[in-house]
């Protein structure tokens, strides 16, 4: 697939859409990735530039953040997700950005673009920055609330190519658990162990939150609802932490002197924390590219998203992952 | 109970006992926490001072870090967490502190102090900070890893307790789920929320870890595996905070001067954050106050978990659980 095919961007997904989305997408361009933007033109049209906007594919209907999103986005098939999915369908664009329903835009991968063989159940990546300067690929961080282990297994092998496609050589990857020792963990986890050993993978074993943020694998397996727990408490812990931190600095008069000269490094730290955690997480197993974004995005995070996914589509993240899971498939 | 009744701290628990454990029970003892150690008193005797020392029991048995907890705690009758224990059940002390394997805590606690009636199985509560200044009683933080939907519904009325316990006047019950709405969540938490909401308590519904950090419940209810992933998470992200912040520090010249300005700031912030996170979950549910600290303590977060076990004695936690248990259960 040619990485100069454009990202197809749901300029209706999102709290703030449309205005945040092209917003995003205005950015995106202008650091040279080519978007497409796909809604109701009547409305994103007065937003754009006069000068290098991009493409608009028009369509009026959208899958609201209240909706039932899965039915609904079986059901409106001309919704601004499900048509930005088609153009991936038709080789029209390399990957598609949405941050509007996370379930609105599976569903609509499932409708639109299908799964690859030998995938059970595609499911999202989100990238957490370790302490130790390098990445991690978690998942899933939210598609499959309830897994059997032999979903749990698939996701190492979608984990592991999404990981080589982002320059990891040799991904280490790891069972999340409450402990490292073999036995560890609950029902589900003392099940799946076993069976990613069988992987041909480097499997570590199980590993606790800490250590896997300081760096002890590069891919660590849970279902969607402990891996979407995992992100948001860790979310929730940096903006504690942030809050707590702006109050000690203030109760001390040499703080704001302090503060004022700490304001460029807080910033940087905020975006780089931000950039991977809120960029958007990758779905891994359909036949496309999908990032879904955050529902709160700001234009930076859209521009974001939008980078993760070009970037995927350029480094062929799709035909690693129809390897990986072939290589499996006919060993087995 | 009498608040005057010394702490029964177990020496030999943890990864560097008996030292950090009896330099953290000397600093309990000044700040005028009456303190028994439970250990080898050939090696706690030499780390006493002379005056103001507190008192040992002297047993030779310890459960050790990597043996078999939960079987090592049943068979070992006189290891230092099982005398500590018994100091509790006959009166001598109010509360228990061990740093020691939490598996041989729960099982010391259940073979020498038992449950409460009505308990279906105790748990183990965590505090964490909130960023708006609030308190959150999160449980399970791991003693229970599979859990069904009575046990939650247990736990949320041990939670409450420790929560008034703690000064919190009708505590905000939420379940720990991926999304607010009702039908959010995993099996088990669609399971759960209508038991719930069956307890006189004030439920407030699915709760996601982001909004409860936020101020959004007092009391979070989950399993033990799902907690302490919860925990380890948030003990993560704020480490990998800090090392980025530190590097983001380093990378400017005028950073390392805000720095230093900000290094009292950074210290308190630590120890806020630290001392809540860490200084030892509370077991709910036994006959008698357990505070498991953590592994790694050192002298700080002991003399923290010994506090916290002091606190709940001297609050009356164990009597407000069992009315709390008991109104529920004559209720139904």
């Amino acid at each position: 697939m040619s990485d100069t095919l454009p990202v197809a961007v749901d300029a209706m997904g999102g709290d703030e859409a449309p205005a945040v989305i092209v917003a995003g997408a205005i950015a995106a361009v202008r650091a040279g990735i080519p978007v497409i933007l796909v809604g109701d033109e009547a409305r994103i049209r007065p937003l754009l530039p006069r000068r290098g906007a991009p493409e608009i594919v028009h369509t009026p209907d959208v899958v609201e953040m209240n909706e039932g999103a899965a039915s609904a986005g079986r059901r409106k098939t001309n919704a601004s997700v499900r048509v930005a999915m088609r153009l991936v369908a038709d080789g029209r664009a390399s990957a598609v950005v949405s941050c509007g329903s996370t379930g609105a835009a599976l569903d609509a991968a499932h409708c639109d673009l299908g799964v690859v063989d030998g995938v059970e159940r595609p499911a999202l990546a989100s990238i957490l920055p370790r302490s130790d300067g390098g990445k991690l690929v978690m998942l899933d961080a939210g598609a499959n609330v309830d897994c059997k282990p032999e979903m749990l297994a698939n996701f190492a092998l979608l984990g592991a190519a999404y990981a080589e496609s982002i320059g990891v050589k040799n991904p280490r990857i790891g069972l999340l658990a409450n402990g490292e020792e073999d036995g560890k963990g609950n029902v589900q986890v003392r099940a799946t162990l076993p069976l990613l050993r069988t992987l041909p993978l480097d499997v570590i074993g199980n590993v606790e939150p800490t250590a896997a943020m300081a760096g002890a694998c590069d891919v660590l397996v849970c279902d969607g609802f402990v891996g979407n727990i995992l992100l948001k408490a860790a979310e929730g812990a940096v903006a504690t932490v942030q809050q707590l931190l702006r109050e000690e600095i203030a109760r001390r008069p040499s703080g704001i002197f302090g503060a004022w000269l700490l304001s460029g490094a807080f910033q940087r730290f905020r975006k780089r924390v931000e950039w991977d955690a809120h960029g958007g997480a990758v779905l891994l197993g359909a036949k496309g590219i999908v990032v879904a974004g955050h529902g709160r995005a700001n234009a930076q995070s859209v521009h974001a998203a939008i980078r993760v996914a070009h970037d995927a589509a350029s480094h062929g993240l799709e035909a690693t992952i129809e390897r990986r899971i072939q290589a499996y498939v006919t060993q087995h």
